[in-house]
């Protein structure tokens, strides 16, 4: 790879041409052959993989048992739940062929599994005994795009869904709740990104839902990303499916549902918050490599293997990467910066002699020099600051640009400027949140969690409003 | 759950019908919506997760790093290695209507990924520098059936396929032969199957490879079970997909490559080879619940409580459930025995007041009773004997039922009695193997890895023949 293939469009001058740069060639994705689809490459998998490792011990400790159901969903399943097909049908992919015949049924790629799953559901579930049911799928999904935005809008893409079945629907309020929190700690403890929670609106909420409960992250550019969400289905599947029990008393009622997911846009979304003109920059958390080892004496390389072997040694437990290749050490400190590695080890004759080790910290660019004795602490000590000091200028950024708007003229001036998330009145009505959103293309974000009533005037139509809600142009 | 629904049909009467049924009622799995698609239950993905949790490791150490690639793909890919096309036109699932438009060209649901991941290898190896690329998929493929046979033959099913390219022939040729090695351990160490492997005739190789080789598996029927494959794929593909790398000298060559995979299929091999007339037989390393701690003097529930807790911390480590329900003690026993946990604890008062427990075996149904002190270590040493013994009781029966044939009346006569693998002298010729499989049911399975050269004649058309290849009948 030649300097110039390396070459980054600077984030501040046209952040979704440099989101695109960086995405390629650190490698994390490419498109694939067909219209609108991705190939997770390795190096974004191993990332995706750290989300695995932080959510699934969090669904099994709470008795969520993962399991897998098949893609293809008859097409008159998908129609038993009359919002939920209204919501997913123009996004659907439609197998019509199969074992070379036409299929007298189409059968479609799942948009999500709630049809197939619930299906499933009303056939095991019986008695109060049966519940709750709580099962989570790593798998992926398919909702029509014609153009890839990498992670961000694909045709085909990873997630993990989760779907419980409860006795009542205090529970099941509880659990999207449950799952919400699961959502908000990782963003916040894994990608070190700082995570708002609320409830949408009713044109905004999941095809089917009684309720969505919403993460969003603010992105650099004052845009906000959608990045995951947790659903209360209350009965209306449980009556379209028919899933009934029966309950201590013996009387035969619905069940209260929910589910949940989070994707891999959530790695759109690590990108966008935390890279800069140099390419990624992964909190250590999630950083497929933790620490690259670089020798820069490249002309005594015998000089300091051993002293490198006794440097890994000392690191053992973390992720790390000797790189040792023929490349020059300013490619290597580009490459590895462009992959956005947490932190650099530089060995050379002189650390060596001095039983010394310089670190180069990613994200600030510091670099301070430790003796080989304390490399171990030091080393955990600046991986623990660089995984701070990322969510707090996540925090930081989010309160910044989290404004009050008492008027439509501010919201109209706010959206025209900074963006961001705007703090406003609104009626609830249908009518004024579309008006807002043609004049100024910010919707509805979410309303926060238990959001205590006030009495206020929606900024568009002047009636009463009980809350603010957060508005703000979205991904 | 009533008695009547957990009765199972004997394993020696209808092998087929009992597999049904343990199948189901041990809730590993049960039938889609979709013609012959399989929902993979709870507690079947946990055997499924040990799986990945036996292999992944594996794969990594030896530096294959997983990926994820797009299910779709489009027509023309899939056409560009002509064997590959032919041998999958027939079972594939097509895609021609996508966000309600019918689609100019349509895309093909992976039967397999060679395709799609190899347009994307050329496109990323350059150099000797990139070689080897070595990159699994954790996911599902789509081969059509129109019945399900659960676990056997689903049109949908999960598996893992390792695909990787080298500089040299030799080099490609190791490395499917380690995939093989990866996968008869595995059945070996964590199944506890007794694992024979070799190489497919032409007529059984995959479509596109140059040579395939196979783990099979014996089944208490007499019939073999195509376990896993691994491919050397010689240049086929990459003069397909022109993935060509530049030397050390610089000169311009044509990668070598492999393919390997390891499906769900194998799970019906566990349920067949272990499981009896009481349901599934689980070998301890892979049991979702290796200890299943049963309160025996049920009108005493408080009485034994503390003491149960005292045995399940003396256990931790341990994959335990404590059944506490408000079921019986012989529907507990009955209802885990189907579910083939390894290992029964038994807690009563009597133990209680001897601080005693008794262990009940699941393989030989054998009771011993032992002081609470001794409990963990005890019980790591029957659970490990468990694993051993079934490996035992496997590699018994393979041998018992491997037999030599001189001549095709006695190769017949094997055929219509005892089945199982017959070794028997085969002059390679596509019409004999043809025709012995007509006749006879039985096809090749493999000739055995690095066989010597022997001077027979085959045994249907009696010309000279090399080698003694194992033949069987098949699922």
């Amino acid at each position: 790879m030649n300097f110039e293939k390396r070459e980054i469009t600077k984030k501040s001058e046209n952040i979704s041409q440099w989101y695109n740069d960086i995405v390629l060639k650190a490698e994390l994705a490419d498109y694939g052959p067909a219209k609108g689809t991705m190939i997770l490459r390795p190096y974004g998998y191993a990332i995706w993989e750290a989300v695995i490792d932080g959510l699934d011990p969090k669904f099994k400790e709470d008795g969520v048992e993962n399991a897998y159901f098949p893609m293809f969903i008859p097409s008159k399943l998908l129609q038993k739940e009359k919002e939920h097909v209204e919501g997913f049908s123009p996004e659907l992919a439609i197998v019509t062929i199969g074992g070379g015949e036409k299929l007298a049924e189409p059968l479609v790629i799942r948009p999500t599994s709630e049809t197939i799953m619930y299906e499933a559901y009303s056939r095991w579930i019986h008695s109060y005994r049966d519940l709750p049911l709580k099962i989570n799928q790593w798998n992926s999904v398919v909702r029509w795009e014609k153009r890839t935005y990498l992670f961000m809008r694909t045709s085909e893409f990873l997630w993990q869904e989760g779907h419980t079945a409860h006795a009542t629907e205090k529970e099941a309020d509880e659990m999207a709740r449950k799952g919400l929190g699961w959502y908000k700690d990782f963003y916040q403890e894994n990608f070190a990104i700082y995570a708002l929670v609320g409830v949408k609106s009713n044109a905004e909420k999941f095809a089917g839902a009684q309720k969505t409960y919403t993460v969003e992250l603010l992105m650099p550019d004052g845009r906000a990303l959608q990045a995951a969400t947790s659903h209360n289905l209350g009965d209306n599947f449980s009556k379209a499916f028919d899933i009934k029990f029966q309950d201590e008393k013996g009387e035969s009622k619905y069940v209260f549902q929910t589910s949940w997911g989070f994707s891999w846009r959530s790695l759109g979304g690590l990108v966008l918050v935390h890279g800069d003109d140099n390419g990624l920059v992964l909190p250590p958390k999630v950083a497929p490599i933790q620490v690259v080892i670089i020798p820069v004496s490249p002309k005594e390389p015998n000089g300091i293997k051993d002293y490198t072997t006794e440097i890994t040694i000392k690191l053992k437990g973390l992720k790390i990467k000797v790189d040792d290749s023929q490349n020059t050490v300013g490619w290597k400190f580009n490459q590895w910066e462009l992959k956005g590695v947490p932190l650099r080890v530089e060995v050379g004759i002189r650390e060596q002699e001095k039983r010394e080790v310089t670190l180069a910290r990613r994200d600030t660019g510091e670099k301070i020099t430790v003796f080989l004795g304390d490399l171990k602490t030091k080393v955990d000590e600046v991986l623990e600051s660089i995984q701070q000091g990322l969510l707090e200028r996540s925090e930081k950024f989010v309160k910044e640009n989290t404004r009050m708007a008492e008027n439509y003229d501010e919201f109209k001036q706010i959206m025209n400027t900074t963006r961001g998330f705007v703090l406003a009145f609104w009626c609830e009505g249908a009518e004024c949140e579309k008006k807002i959103k043609e004049e100024t293309k910010a919707s509805t974000r979410f309303v926060p969690l238990d959001a205590k009533e006030e009495d206020g005037k929606c900024i568009y139509c002047g009636k009463p409003a009980k809350h603010r809600w957060l508005f703000a142009q979205s991904y």
